[in-house]
């Protein structure tokens, strides 16, 4: 693990659901710090006792206390209510978004109009005294789950603008065996990740499998 | 070679422009009859005769009646009018879409608002006698114009609404060494796939190569 890492407390948001849970197993299964939050403790706190490693289970707002880098990966109903009640907790952290804005129905997943442009973009908005960065959108909540998986065959695309910070969530990236943390662009460019989501979806649909990205000639 | 495509003709729209060009110095290299269109038939000409196999240059009206699938690789602006254009001569054939509609600045590329959701979509909505297929939208135009390059490192994604012209694109796409054809989803998600060409301008910017893309677990 790079030195900027070390001892650092990663905080998931919305750590009860299969992504949040799935980035939390990882992290922890690398040495990290984990405390997962929820809408329920005691529902962070279970959740938390079945992932090996550091890993606590605390409310919400405990959680972004708690942080030093928090992933956001709450469900999008409710993405924009949450952030406000959390912003003042969040101030002078980094916050990587990782959700997608996404619909359903009996034709499969598609993207959502979002009026920011897109969740990372309204995480923006919201939290400014925050640095926020998006990530962590196109990887199988399947195969972050899966024990039997030591290693995790798709790169992460990290977007933001300030470079510091996207750096930072590279390496956080880069410590889940296989992934590789790659610069995907400034934030403006977050809603076609995000909705790229619904096209891997597809792609699982058509070829039952988990589905990941790979960048080529990086 | 696939049956499906044996003996047919790919015409493409714009090709003389990087894309296009690229596209049709792979196709022709795999052994297809390709014809490039161009607003001027002399330049398509000149065009293709730089290019090894079988390969005729032409008007793009020429060549969209001469093609037994229609690649469309003209610039954003100025899409929507060449296609109302082409439209009778487009009528029952399979036309692929790989415009992406982006926007520039001193901050690199961003994607830009579409009435229609995309590009490959507002050909859809114009062209309602033709068959529209998104793909090759993140193929690096430099790679494909690489006479030194045999192979190319990349999938391609291929989108639309039809199973039996996204699997004939998906062959198409495949006749390229290196490349896979998968399909992507639905003419509904094409927006993202167009523009995530601008994450991948800014992934070249930084590390200073030509990205494409890997679908993994496929």
């Amino acid at each position: 693990m790079s030195d900027v890492l070390r001892g650092k407390t990663i905080a998931v948001l919305g750590g009860t659901g299969p992504q949040g849970r799935g980035l939390a197993r990882r992290f922890a299964a690398s040495g990290l710090d984990v405390v997962l939050g929820s809408r329920s403790a005691e529902r962070a706190a279970e959740t938390a006792a079945g992932i090996p490693g550091n890993v606590a289970g605390l409310s919400n707002l405990d959680a972004a206390s708690a942080g030093d880098i928090v992933i956001v990966a709450v469900p999008w109903d409710g993405h924009a209510e949450l952030l406000k009640e959390l912003a003042p907790a969040l101030a002078g952290k980094v916050v990587v978004d990782c959700v997608n804005p996404l619909g359903f129905d009996k034709q499969g997943a598609y993207a959502l109009h979002v009026e920011e442009g897109s969740a990372a973009q309204q995480a923006a908005d919201i939290l400014t005294d925050a640095t926020v960065v998006g990530a962590f959108h196109n990887v199988s909540a399947v195969v972050l789950n899966d024990p039997e998986l030591d290693s995790v065959d798709t790169d992460v695309l990290v977007l933001g603008d300030d470079r510091e910070a996207t750096d930072l969530v590279q390496e956080l990236a880069s410590v889940i065996p296989g992934v590789r943390g790659i610069y995907g662009g400034r934030l403006r460019n977050a809603h076609q990740v995000e909705a790229l989501t619904a096209n891997l979806i597809s792609v699982n649909r058509r070829y039952k499998g988990h589905a990941g990205l790979r960048v080529t000639d990086v």
